[in-house]
C-alpha cells in the first residue's frame, strides 16, 4: 500500500484529526498539531498566568517574531535574518507595497494579476490611494504581466501559487524579468510556504509575504510572515513605524529611529499566543522536511486527478489545475457550474474541501496528515454525490458566511 | 477591613494569580482570567481541532471582531456598531490617522503631545511620510495642544490617560475645542478602557483606539480595538483595505467595495485565539461593572499615595501622578533618579510594577484582582527596599530587553 511505504506516515498521529473526516482544506485552515495544545497550555497557564509581565524576558516573548521568522526562513530559502512574523498577510502586503514605492521615487505604478487573491488587489488599491503622488494599480491577466511593466512601474505583486488554480509562477525567471525592467517584486507565498520548496535567495527575490494559518498549521488567523532581502533592509522603510520596529523601544523617546535589520518591519506588540502556536506548527514542518512534503504532495495530487478523471467522467468536472506536478501547488481544483452545491453535498459526506466563486471546487493536500487512502475515500464519495445527484437538494444551495 | 467590605472582592478568585506576588503591572499585561483557560481549550481543541474550517460558520469565528467590539463598546460609551477588534494599537493608530487625513483634503497637519506614548508618535511620523502631500506631524507639550491647532490641522491624536503619569484629559472639553477649530480627534484609550468609565458618545468623539492586553485582560499582545463614530463611517476610508473589510469578501472579486459600517475597518483574517481570549477578559469586566471598578481603583490609588508618602518620606520619591482621583487613571507613578534599580529590587521582593525611562516607577492598580492588603504589602516592601538600600546592589542595574 502507498500509505505503508510513505516516509511521512507517522506524522498524521501528531495532529488532532477528527475521526471519520477526510480533510482536504488544510490550504484554508491547517489542522491542529497535538504539540500545539501543550505549547499553548504552557504559554497560557505557566507563562502568562504565573510569570505574567516577566515572561517578555524570562520566556523570550520579545524575540518570538524573529525566532519564528528564522524558522520559516528555512522553508523558503531565506536567511534567518530576512524573515519576521508580524500582523496579517493583508497588512504585510500593504506595508511592503508602500515600502517598495518609497524605494523608487518617480515610479508610481503597482502591477498585479487579474484574479490574484482578492485581498492582495484590494490592499494595493488602498495603498495607491493613500500614497497618492500619481500612484496607480495596473491589473492585467497573467500572460500580460511582463508586458505591463514599464518605466513607471515600481513594484509587481504576484502570488507564487494561485489560490484558485494552483498554478505556480517560475519565480526566478519572473524575478529576473521584473528586475531587468527596473522594478521590484513582492512574492505572496501564502499557498507556497510549508507546501513546496521555494528558494528566495536563488531567485534573488526582493520581498515576500505569506500566511501562517494554511500549510504552516499556525491556527485560525495565525500571524503572517514577511521577507525583506538583506540588500534592501537598510534602505527600505516600514510605513507602519510602530515601537516594536524602533531601535530602542524601551527608551521611550519621541522620535522614531528604525531598528537595524529585519526587526524594523515590526510595528505593534505581537500576539504571543498566536506566535507560539505558529512556531509549533512550523517546527513540525521542519522536522518532516519540505522536500519530503513536496514529493508526497505531488503523488497525492496526481492520484486524485487520475482517480477523479477515471471515476467521475461524464459529470462535467473540468480540471483547472496544471496537470504537470512541478507547475502545481499542493492543491487540485475542478470547475463545475454547480460546484457550490456539489461541494456542500460532499462536505455532508465528511469530505471537506472548499469552494471559490464562481465555480471552483478546491481540494488541498497536506502531506503531513493526508493519507493516500483519504484520496480514495474522497473520490469514492465525490463519485457517489455526482451519480446520485444528491447535490440537487435545496439545502446544499444555502450560502453560508464563509464558503 | 477594606477588603471584607469590597463589593469586587470575589473577582480575585476568577483570576489565576500566582501566590506570593503583589502584581501592580496589570496596566502593562493584565492577569489571566480562569475562564480564559477553558475558553481557549474549547477554541483550540473542539473548534480548531475538531470542526476545523467549519468553525468560521459553526462557531461564528467570522463575527468575533464585531461581537467583541460590541462588548468593548459598553465600556467606553460607544454604540455596539461603532467598535471593532482588529490588529494592534500601532496599526490602528496608523489606520485612523490616515483615515482622518483623507477626510479633510487640504488639511495635512497631525498634532500630538510631546511625551505621548511613543508608538503613537512614531506611527504618526510614518503616516505623514507615507501620505506625503505636505503632511506633517507637530508635537507640542500638553499645555500648548489647543494653541497648536490651526487651519491646516486635520487630526489631533491624544492619549486619554497618560501612560507614564496617569494624567487624564477632559475628553469632552478637548474634543469640543478641537472641533471648533475644524479638526478631528483620535483618542487613544489604551490606559482607559476597562479601568475608568469614558463616554465617547457624550464627548462627541470622532475616532478612538485602545489596547486589549492591559486592563481588558486579553492576554499578551491581544488585539486592539478601534472606534469610528457612526457619523464618520460612510465617508471614512480604511487605508488598509483588506478582504475582511470588503462588502462581499467571499465573492472573490478583483475590485474593492468597502463594507457598510464599522466592518470596513477590518483588514486581514483575524486571530481567533487572540479574539476569543480578549472576549473572555472583557466579559469579566462587564460582569463587574466599570463604575464599581473605577470607584475601587480610586480608593486603591489614594491609599497607595497616602501610605507611600507617610512611610517612605525622605527617600526622594516624587509623586508624578495627579493627587486628585478624578484626574488620574488607574495607576500611580513616582519619580526617583534611581527608579530603575529600586523597581528591580522591589520586583526581587515580589512586588511587580514597572519602570518607564528615564526615572518613573509605575504602579498599576487593577481592582478585579488587587486587594487593599496588596497595597499595604507593596508599600511595606518599598519602604524596606529604600531603608535597607538593597537597590544599590549591582545586579539591580542590569538592563533587560523589556523594562
Amino acid at each position: 500500500m502507498l500509505d505503508a511505504a510513505d516516509p511521512l506516515r507517522d506524522f498524521r498521529e501528531r495532529f488532532a484529526m477528527p475521526p471519520g473526516i477526510v480533510y482536504l482544506d488544510g490550504n484554508s485552515l491547517g489542522a491542529l498539531p497535538r504539540s500545539t495544545v501543550g505549547r499553548l497550555k504552557t504559554v497560557i497557564e505557566e507563562q502568562w498566568g504565573t510569570d505574567l509581565i516577566r515572561s517578555w524576558n524570562r520566556h523570550d516573548w520579545i524575540h518570538l517574531p524573529l525566532t519564528v521568522g528564522a524558522k520559516i526562513a528555512r522553508l523558503i530559502g531565506a536567511a534567518a535574518d530576512e524573515v519576521a512574523v508580524t500582523d496579517s498577510t493583508s497588512v504585510n502586503v500593504f506595508r511592503l507595497v508602500l515600502s517598495a514605492l518609497m524605494l523608487t521615487p518617480g515610479r508610481g505604478e503597482i502591477v498585479s494579476e487579474a484574479g490574484n487573491f482578492p485581498t492582495d488587489l484590494y490592499v494595493c488599491e488602498g495603498a495607491a490611494q493613500v500614497f497618492g503622488r500619481g500612484c496607480r494599480l495596473t491589473v492585467v491577466p497573467r500572460e500580460r504581466i511582463l508586458d505591463a511593466i514599464g518605466p513607471q512601474t515600481s513594484v509587481v505583486l504576484l502570488t507564487h501559487v494561485h489560490y484558485k488554480t494552483g498554478d505556480v509562477y517560475p519565480m526566478a525567471d519572473i524575478t529576473a524579468a521584473v528586475h531587468s525592467r527596473g522594478a521590484h517584486v513582492i512574492w505572496d507565498l501564502s499557498h507556497t510556504a510549508g507546501a513546496l520548496p521555494v528558494d528566495l535567495a536563488a531567485a534573488n527575490a526582493d520581498f515576500a509575504v505569506g500566511c501562517g494559518y494554511k500549510y504552516l498549521n499556525g491556527g485560525p488567523g495565525a500571524p503572517s510572515f514577511l521577507f525583506v532581502a538583506r540588500r534592501h533592509q537598510a534602505a527600505a522603510t516600514n510605513p507602519i513605524s510602530g515601537w516594536f520596529g524602533h531601535a530602542d523601544p524601551f527608551e521611550f523617546q519621541d522620535a522614531y529611529v528604525p531598528a537595524a535589520g529585519i526587526r524594523r518591519f515590526l510595528a505593534g506588540t505581537p500576539s504571543v499566543l498566536a506566535n507560539a502556536a505558529l512556531e509549533s506548527g512550523v517546527d513540525l514542518l521542519l522536522e518532516a522536511g519540505i522536500a519530503e512534503i513536496a514529493a508526497k504532495s505531488q503523488r497525492l495530487c496526481d492520484l486524485f486527478i487520475d482517480l477523479v478523471e477515471r471515476q467521475c467522467a461524464g459529470h462535467g468536472l473540468q480540471l483547472v489545475s496544471p496537470r504537470q506536478a512541478n507547475r502545481r501547488g499542493s492543491q487540485v481544483s475542478f470547475a463545475h457550474p454547480n460546484g457550490y452545491e456539489i461541494m456542500q453535498a460532499l462536505i455532508a459526506r465528511s469530505v471537506i474541501g472548499d469552494f471559490r466563486a464562481p465555480d471552483t471546487m478546491r481540494f488541498g493536500f497536506t502531506p503531513l496528515y493526508t493519507r493516500f487512502e483519504d484520496v480514495w475515500h474522497a473520490v469514492d464519495r465525490l463519485k457517489a454525490v455526482l451519480e446520485s445527484g444528491t447535490w440537487r437538494d435545496a439545502r446544499f444551495a444555502v450560502r453560508t458566511a464563509v464558503t
